[in-house]
C-alpha cells in the first residue's frame, strides 16, 4: 500500500529526492564514498553549496542584491537571531501576532528592543489573519509568520507598507512565487518545503543588514556566514544536500509558479469536500485558508479517532490536528502527489457514508 | 579499489552505519517512510533520541548525574554557549590554549566574563601539550581541547584540579574512556568520531548546571534542552539517527576500551613507521602525540605533493596537512580500520624506496 505522509513537518519530500539521498549516503556521485563521510572543504562539497545557494536564488528570482545562508538551529534559532542582529535596544519591531510561533517570535525579540504587536488573531483562537491595522513607519522592520502551521491560516497578500518585512516562511517557503522586494529576511526551517531537519534557510537583503543593530557572539552574526558563505564551521552537509535535491525537483518540475498552481489545485480539491461533507468543516476562515496546512475539524467529536483510523487504513497517515485546534490537519506541501489528496478526500466520503 | 578516508572532518565513518542510514532513508524500520520525512514527534523518532542518550551513557559510564544533549551549531557554538551559561561578568575561566580551536572558545568568552589562560603552547607552533602550570581554586571551570586536530597533540592526563574541566573532545569522544567526574561540561560536534556534521553532543553535570550565570536567549539554555530532551525545537533527526547507529557499533565492537585498543595499535603502526622511515618526521611532541590525528612532515619539502599523490594512487585520501602545520595529517577515528594505516605505512617505505 502507498503510504502518504501528511505530516507537518519532518514533511513528505519527493520520492526521486529520497532515492538520490540514499544513494549519496553509500557512494557520493562515484567518489567511493559516503556523501556523510566528504570534508566540507572538498570540491564536491562546495559544489553541492553553491548549487543550493544559486537554485535558492534563480527560484525565488533574486540577485546579488540578497545573501542565501544556510544555518543551523532551526526558525526557533532565526527568533532571537534577528532581533539580536537587527534590533536596537532603542528601536521597534513591529509583529502581527498570528499564533504560536509568532508569539515566541515576539518573546525573544522583547529582550533585545522594544516590540509593538500591531495585530492579533487570538480573540478567536488565531482561525484568521488580521487586516486593516495601523503600520508605523518608524518601524525598524515588521515580523510576519507568513503560513501559521498550527492554525492553518496564510497570509494571502504581504501587508502594505515600506517598512522591511522580516517574515517566518518555515511552512510554505518555495510554494509559491513571492515578492522578494519586501523582505529584509526570509527565513525557514528546511523540513517542510525544502529538505530534512537540520538546516534552516536565512535569505537577507544586503542592504537591510547593512543596518545591523549590534555585536554578537561570532556565529550568532550574520556576517561572519555571509563571510564565508556558510562554511564558517563545518555546516551540516547532508541536510544541505537534501535540500539542494529539493530544489532541483523543484525546478524540474516547472518552478515555484507551477508549484503554486499544483497545491492551489490540491487544496481546491480538499477544501472543497471539507464545504461539501456533512460531518466536517473548515477551521481556518475562508479567505485565509492555508493551502499548506488543512485543518479541519469534526461536526461530531465522537468521530475523531475513528476518522483518523480510517485515514490510517487508507494509508493517509499524520491527520491528527494539533492539539491546540483538536480535530485534523492534512499538510499538503509540494511533493504532496495529487492521488495523495484524492485518497484522502475518499475517505472522508467514505466516513461520512457509513456515519452520515 | 578501496578507499581510505583519512580527511579530519567530515570524516570515515564505519561502513555498516552507512549501509543502515541509507537504508532508513528510503524506508525507515519498515514503516514505508524514510527518516527524513518523519515527524520527530513519532514514536519512532523519539525511540531513536532515548536510544542515542542511553548508549551515550552506557559507553561514557555515566548515569543520571549527567544531562545528555544532542544541538546543533557545533562545537562553534558550544564556544560561546559554554560562557554564556556559566561564566558570570564577575567569574574567572581558565583555559588552556592549544591552538586554534582553544583561541576560538577564549575570543568568545571574552564577552561574557574573565578569562585567565594559564598556559599556551604558541611558542613551538602548539605542537606540545602544556603541562605544569598552576589552576587557581576560584576558577568556575577550566577549558581544555582535549585533542587538537590542526596540530596532532592530545592530552593523555587530564589536568590535576578540583576545578570542573569543560572540555571540547570533538575530535576523540568515544575514542577512549575517560574519567567523567572531572568534567562539568564535555561537549564534542559529531562530524569525527560519532556521526555526521550538524548535530553536537554536549555532556553536562547536573550540579555544574545549577551554577548557571544568567538568562539568555530560550534556545541557547542548556535547561530549555535539558528539559525537552533535545526535542524543544525539531531536532536535526539524520544526524542524530546516524550517531546512534554509530554508537551501538561502538559498544557492539567492544565499548570504549575495546575502541582505545585499536586506536593505541593504529597509532602504534604509524607512527613507528614514521619514526623508522628516513624521509619523514613527526609534527608533535612524542609524549603528546595524538592517537587520532597524526600530523607529520617531509624533511625535504619538495616531497611534499608527490607523496599525496602516491597516497591517493594507494587509495588513501584527505592525507594533506592542514595549513598551519603543513606536510600531512592522518586521521584515524575509530572507524578506520586497521588495513588504512598498513596501506598508508607501505605507501611510506614505498616511497622511501624510491626517493630515499
Amino acid at each position: 500500500m502507498t503510504k502518504y505522509n501528511f505530516y507537518a513537518g519532518p514533511a513528505i519530500l519527493p520520492k526521486e529526492v529520497m532515492a538520490k539521498a540514499a544513494e549519496s549516503v553509500v557512494d557520493f556521485g562515484g567518489m567511493g564514498l559516503s556523501i556523510l563521510e566528504i570534508s566540507h572543504r572538498s570540491k564536491e562539497v562546495a559544489e553541492v553549496m553553491t548549487k543550493a545557494v544559486s537554485l535558492t536564488k534563480e527560484l525565488l528570482g533574486i540577485g546579488d542584491e540578497f545573501e542565501v545562508l544556510f544555518l543551523q538551529g532551526g526558525a526557533s534559532s532565526q527568533f532571537y537571531m534577528t532581533a539580536m542582529n537587527m534590533l536596537g535596544a532603542f528601536e521597534s519591531a513591529g509583529f502581527v501576532d498570528t499564533g504560536a510561533w509568532s508569539k515566541k517570535a515576539i518573546t525573544e525579540t522583547m529582550a533585545f528592543g522594544h516590540v509593538n504587536t500591531l495585530a492579533s488573531s487570538k480573540d478567536k483562537n488565531y482561525n484568521y489573519i488580521p487586516k486593516g491595522y495601523d503600520i508605523p513607519s518608524d518601524l525598524k522592520y515588521l515580523h510576519i509568520t507568513s503560513n501559521n502551521t498550527i492554525f492553518g491560516t496564510q497570509f494571502h497578500d504581504f501587508p502594505d507598507t515600506e517598512v522591511p518585512l522580516i517574515c517566518d516562511a518555515s511552512s510554505e517557503i518555495f510554494s509559491r512565487p513571492m515578492d522578494m522586494s519586501k523582505f529584509g529576511i526570509l527565513y525557514a526551517g528546511a523540513q517542510k518545503n525544502l529538505g530534512p531537519s537540520g538546516v534552516t534557510l536565512v535569505v537577507i537583503n544586503k542592504e537591510f543588514l547593512k543596518k545591523q543593530a549590534r555585536e554578537t557572539p561570532t556565529m550568532l552574526n550574520y556576517n561572519t556566514h555571509v563571510k564565508k558563505e556558510s562554511a564558517f564551521n563545518t555546516p551540516p552537509v547532508f541536510p544541505i544536500y537534501v535540500s539542494m535535491l529539493t530544489l532541483e525537483w523543484i525546478k524540474a518540475n516547472g518552478g515555484l509558479a507551477a508549484m503554486a498552481d499544483r497545491n492551489a489545485e490540491k487544496a481546491k480539491l480538499l477544501y472543497d469536500e471539507i464545504d461539501r461533507n456533512s460531518l466536517f468543516e473548515g477551521a481556518a476562515a475562508t479567505e485565509d485558508r492555508s493551502l499548506m496546512n488543512v485543518c479541519f475539524l469534526p461536526k461530531n467529536e465522537d468521530h475523531t479517532s475513528a476518522f483518523i483510523e480510517k485515514c490510517a487504513e487508507a494509508g493517509c497517515i499524520g491527520v491528527k490536528g494539533h492539539r491546540s485546534v483538536g480535530g485534523f490537519r492534512a499538510s499538503i506541501y509540494n511533493a504532496m502527489p495529487k492521488e495523495g489528496v484524492e485518497t484522502l478526500v475518499k475517505v472522508m466520503k467514505d466516513f461520512e457514508s457509513a456515519n452520515g
